[in-house]
């Protein structure tokens, strides 16, 4: 099944306690797409940037199957770019900079080939702008996911809560899951969330793993303990893009194969805070996959004993 | 297996966004043994209390099958004392009050017929008294495990160097791993950790669930996600309990029986949580432990499907 991502195509400036990447390509597009290549080169691709945007990054993308009939390219214009600094601990991170520069004017026009995809990933825009999109899609969807932040909780809430209602999973961070409810316990925030709209809430709560609800089911999936954890940026979307991926690879949205979603949404983003940018996304063999695939089964099984 | 574990019983003073608990019972060896006790009936108790302490709760115990030859009541004194206040967010407290009382004095004598038990758990407690009970085993255990927190570290760390230098197992949460080992990692701090003795590390994150870490192995085992954390107090021990009561149950010091025994020990934690003290740990059956069993199975299995 096809998969549809709209979202962010950028630079980013990047500084870690490791060290630090200028002008390095970001994008919660980008990642997502990168990550979804995995599991499906049926990937249409719906984004703005700059003509200051590398052709051979885009010819990457159409090499892994990824479809920018969508990307509009503005002659003249500057990608959107985001700097930013993390703290020692890797949990926390202070932006220095945001320029939304072509991005301002992002008006998203799905092309026709893309408006029946199965499998829709909104990245963290304007909800006005996601409405935009879901307004454009044919009704035919499996499943519509959407990314979203605090910041437009704070400025933009009314119009965040007309599009989650419109959609079948929600990914956000449990800060965001508390402020979005008002509940402080996980389990009551998922109760709340879910009369919203979404069917399924996924919260991300970065080191710590994710936690998918659905209306009756908890599953929980860690993040993969590593050595270093040299850059988070992007780790969200490359779980989202893994997760969507594996979805529109094996068009099956119940509960034992979302669970199965999730955990290939985790494999790929513990790559992706291996190095900067999309440096460790870009160069992964299936079997890389399969390998960490097998570390998140030995993490996580146990043979039931009762007792 | 006989089960031996040494610590405190003492009273608690707790506050929480939901109420406050005065002077009710609390202490390391109390909520280890009773966790245990639903595993096992062969428990040996080390501490020490006043004569302000309850007679009905040490019945309670004993009828539990915890052997109590090893509590020293001290006449006219007065038992250990902890009072502490939980932030709104339940991941954070503050100690209001400690008062050491007969604890200050604390000479653990082990038994004769304790000596030879084949699994110990060191609560949390000065380490030369720790390293005084390693001194008075008979040698023939088969796995030893230590808790222990921050303030050692800060105070008294070349004795803790020395105790956990003799241990199989230690449990610590994140922060005090980071502090123990110079490593931010947990990859990196579970290496150097087992290097200083240990070849098993339990780093408990709350919340967030616990992790285990062998010389190879990782496993991850959740917290059950709550509608309500009432009272975090001993949730820990609770874990510890749980995990040690089911060695000394199943004898087997394997690594796929220990990720069994941290499901035990989380399974019993989520139960302590739910209420002050020990209430809900006083009242649990065999079915309310199997149920959950299943619930941490649901929330962690998945089908591996290679890609």
């Amino acid at each position: 099944m096809s998969l549809l991502t709209v979202g962010t195509v950028a630079f980013d400036t990047i500084e870690t306690p490791y060290g630090r990447a200028d002008q390095v390509i970001g994008g919660a597009c980008t990642y997502i797409s990168w990550a979804a290549s995995y599991f499906t080169d049926q990937i249409h691709l719906v984004s703005i940037v700059g003509d200051d945007f590398p052709d051979e990054e885009l010819q990457a993308l159409t090499n892994r199957g990824v479809n920018l009939d969508g990307l509009e390219k503005v002659a003249g214009g500057k990608s959107f770019f985001w700097a930013g600094r993390y703290h020692n601990n890797m949990n926390s991170r202070d932006t220095l900079a945001t320029e939304l520069n072509v991005l301002a004017d992002f008006n998203p026009v799905i092309p026709e080939a893309a408006r029946s995809s199965k499998f829709v990933m909104l990245g963290n825009l304007t909800p006005a702008v996601q409405m935009q999109v879901l307004k454009q899609l044919d009704g035919t969807q499996q499943l519509i996911a959407l990314d979203t932040m605090n910041f437009w909780m704070d400025i933009a809430m009314e119009e965040l809560r007309e599009v989650i209602a419109c959609v079948d999973l929600l990914t956000i961070n449990d800060e965001e899951a508390r402020q979005l409810s008002g509940e402080h316990s996980l389990v009551s925030a998922a109760r709340v969330i879910h009369s919203m709209g979404p069917r399924y809430l996924v919260i991300k709560k970065g080191e710590h793993g994710a936690l998918l609800f659905s209306d009756e089911d908890i599953f929980f999936a860690p993040a993969l303990p590593l050595s270093r954890v040299f850059d988070p940026t992007g780790a969200g979307d490359t779980f989202a893009g893994g997760m969507m991926g594996y979805l529109a690879k094996t068009n099956d949205t119940g509960i034992e194969n979302m669970k199965r979603a999730i955990i290939a949404g985790s494999v790929l983003a513990s790559f992706c805070v291996e190095d900067f940018s999309l440096n460790k996304l870009k160069a992964l063999s299936q079997s890389d996959i399969n390998e960490r695939l097998e570390k998140f089964r030995k993490m996580m099984h146990f043979d039931l004993i009762y007792t």
